[in-house]
């Protein structure tokens, strides 16, 4: 019983995520779930007893499967540029086929930067887990010695970071077919910038 | 009488872009505005028919403003490098203090990229003006030889661009006190990476 409650909560959570990447997560409503799924409104209330507890469970299976499909697998590639490589060419994917409306922190970003409450607070954690990962991953590749010594890992998180923004746009809004070429480009040039030896 | 209709408009319309730069463009409505306004609903139907009218009048609105207030300057300064250098900086600025939620345009683009129609086909329009905004100055700085000749333009504008939303989302979204330093630098290392000469 508990095991199918838990199943039932599982998928109501991966259809309103989907809803979410496309209508924003302020555009989700239980009204619209419900509608969505096929079942009462009440029979939501069971599980998500507002709409900021399913906001927030929505932003934490985002965050369950962006591990899953972004950051784990970077992080069985060797460490450094390789790992970079990885997170980079992963998260190009995530972006653009894990859901329907794109990434549903991307699109919160901007839905919920004017926004203070527990909702734009888990948005801002989740970001910031995120700019770690890409700090640390530029951090490896210092320790490695693959970078130059004057090579700032933060800074190169923030380029990076902004180049992922960059394309989802193009993409995503403007479906610039150059997209794919342009990111790649981008980020050599940003690797190249960095690195103590010509390529790895 | 036109003329105060005319007046009566823009009110209306600055209004209209002050609660999207904060709800989003699909956020705003009529009935929040004419509750802002102090008006009446059907009063603001003589102005604007529907919600997709009062949509697109706020794009245009804000492209002039943007024009009048970032692309304007810039042209005023010398061509090339210094005017890149002024649209990077002007874009910063109104970015930042033009509205109390930020720019309507970023803001629109993760709101709009799923929702086909005319709204989302005239910010099209305005991202690919932008765009060819920022080539252009960069094409320009190659005819007056000061980039690498390898240097390719759009790639440029591309780069340019995704430091600009990098430092939105920092600024904004995560308050990072450091945005400022982060995009000053990257934009150095962008600018540095395609110049002829070592500084300008």
């Amino acid at each position: 019983m508990v095991r199918r409650g838990t199943q039932a909560r599982a998928e109501i959570v991966a259809e309103a995520a989907r809803i979410a990447s496309i209508e924003g997560l302020e555009g989700l409503s239980l009204r619209t779930l419900a509608r969505s799924l096929g079942r009462s409104k009440s029979g939501l209330f069971a599980h998500f007893d507002s709409k900021e507890a399913l906001q927030l469970a929505v932003l934490q299976h985002t965050e369950r499967v962006m591990t899953e499909r972004v950051v784990r697998p970077a992080l069985a590639e060797p460490r450094g540029l390789p790992r970079i490589r990885a997170l980079f060419r992963l998260w190009g994917g995530w972006a653009r086929d894990h859901l329907p409306g794109g990434c549903v922190f991307v699109n919160a970003s901007t839905e919920l930067d004017d926004k203070p409450g527990p909702v734009r607070d888990a948005l801002v954690a989740s970001q910031n887990t995120w700019r770690r990962t890409l700090r640390r991953a530029f951090e490896i590749a210092a320790e490695e010695g693959q970078l130059l010594p004057a090579a700032d890992p933060e800074q190169l998180a923030f380029e990076l970071y902004s180049l992922m923004l960059g394309s989802y746009l193009y993409a995503r809004l403007l479906k610039d077919p150059k997209t794919v070429a342009l990111a790649r480009a981008g980020f050599e040039r940003l690797l190249a910038s960095a690195s103590a030896t010509p390529a790895v």
